[in-house]
């Protein structure tokens, strides 16, 4: 199980019929939100009112709660069989911060990517304040943790992928990008940078343009700004 | 005083020769980054070598200390006699997170933007995270705390400003932007967006085209994307 907490994540996971168990709402909402009272009842969910108090050590929840069974994730022999209905795709290469990692699959939401892939092994796992921080695109996008990134690449490839990384040392511009092509977006570790494996196995690695001291974007600004440029590629 | 963690964030420091106090480094440190320890001794500091355990309770810090005399931050009275040097403005019209606000001064530095301001009673501290997040991009930028962003935005009209607003029901494109303005661009609270006030005397307000279900970024990732798209205005 894990706690969704914050109106627009309870509000995403009720949209999208997540399986929730034990949604807690204060009192203060009962009173100022009955567009959430109606939503829940409207999809069939029911809840339980507490007292202000209750959500007092429960920072950053606004006064919504509730309970979901784990996300459903996908593992690389799942791959093949999406091919028909995967559009673009999101890889983590080695992100750790929760933070990014929400605000990356909420920006994976808004420019319509289907599925992230991240390494089992360097990753930040699909934690509550992922959740908290994606703000409900968590429930639209599917997440795939495998063992091996060069794999995962190559099976990419072999299903007619174009493999996109971003790097401040990137030879490549937005306009090398080959348009109407099916494409895989890797985002690099936090501090590091892209690895090896993946710089080996990119056909195009970016650099986006900067004109500042430090040239250094965090990572889901650069993941936002990729995804956002190449939007009608 | 105000606490400097993590290597980036200690580079940039000293590569702008901040004023600090007391830096410490890990044992580990000393064996394997030779190029800290000689910008630490070319601009004149001093360091201290303390045990690898001295920094496990000191989450994110890879092993950097320093302490640092607080930043200086700026107030309206400084805006007009700043006019002739003053590029581009960030306003942050609300934004509590300290992630978003580190984020955002890293976009900022990357992007070429001189000043940010916020308004005093509703923005996030220039705490520690902050400027654990933004890597060393506050060194380089101007920062200033308003009581009345009203006024201020009154104040950059004046000195010959545009105010360009992003919020997801804005009617204005990228392309309707004068090029060749002076610009101030202001992002929104995380949850309610841009203000009333804010809101009234905007230029433009531009919304982000995007593609999704839920089509709200993360602040911090809508503002690198306004201040890319930006860049050759």
């Amino acid at each position: 199980m894990i706690k969704i907490y914050g109106r627009n994540s309870l509000y995403e996971a009720i949209r999208y019929k997540a399986p929730l168990k034990n949604i807690y709402l204060s009192e203060n909402v009962l009173k100022k939100d009955r567009s959430i009272i109606d939503i829940i009842n409207d999809n069939g969910y029911s809840y339980e009112i507490k007292p202000n108090q209750f959500f007092n050590n429960e920072r950053n929840s606004q006064g919504y709660i509730a309970y979901r069974q784990d996300y459903k994730t996908y593992g690389i022999e799942d791959l093949k069989s999406f091919k028909k209905e995967l559009g673009r795709i999101v890889i983590l290469d080695g992100i750790v911060d929760p933070h990014n990692y929400g605000a990356i699959l909420r920006s994976c939401e808004c420019f319509g990517y289907d599925l992230v892939i991240l390494p089992n092994n360097r990753s930040c796992p699909l934690s509550e304040t992922v959740v908290h921080v994606s703000e409900g695109a968590v429930e639209h996008i599917k997440i795939m943790y495998v063992n091996s990134l060069a794999t995962a690449l190559t099976t990419l490839k072999e299903i007619g992928y174009w493999i996109v990384s971003t790097d401040m040392n990137g030879t490549s511009t937005f306009k090398d990008i080959k348009k109407d092509t099916s494409l895989a977006i890797v985002i690099g570790n936090e501090g590091k940078g892209i690895s090896k494996t993946v710089r080996n196995e990119s056909d195009y690695i970016l650099q986006i343009p900067m004109k500042g001291h430090i040239n250094s974007l965090n990572a889901s600004v650069s993941c936002g700004i990729v995804l956002y440029e190449l939007m009608n590629w």
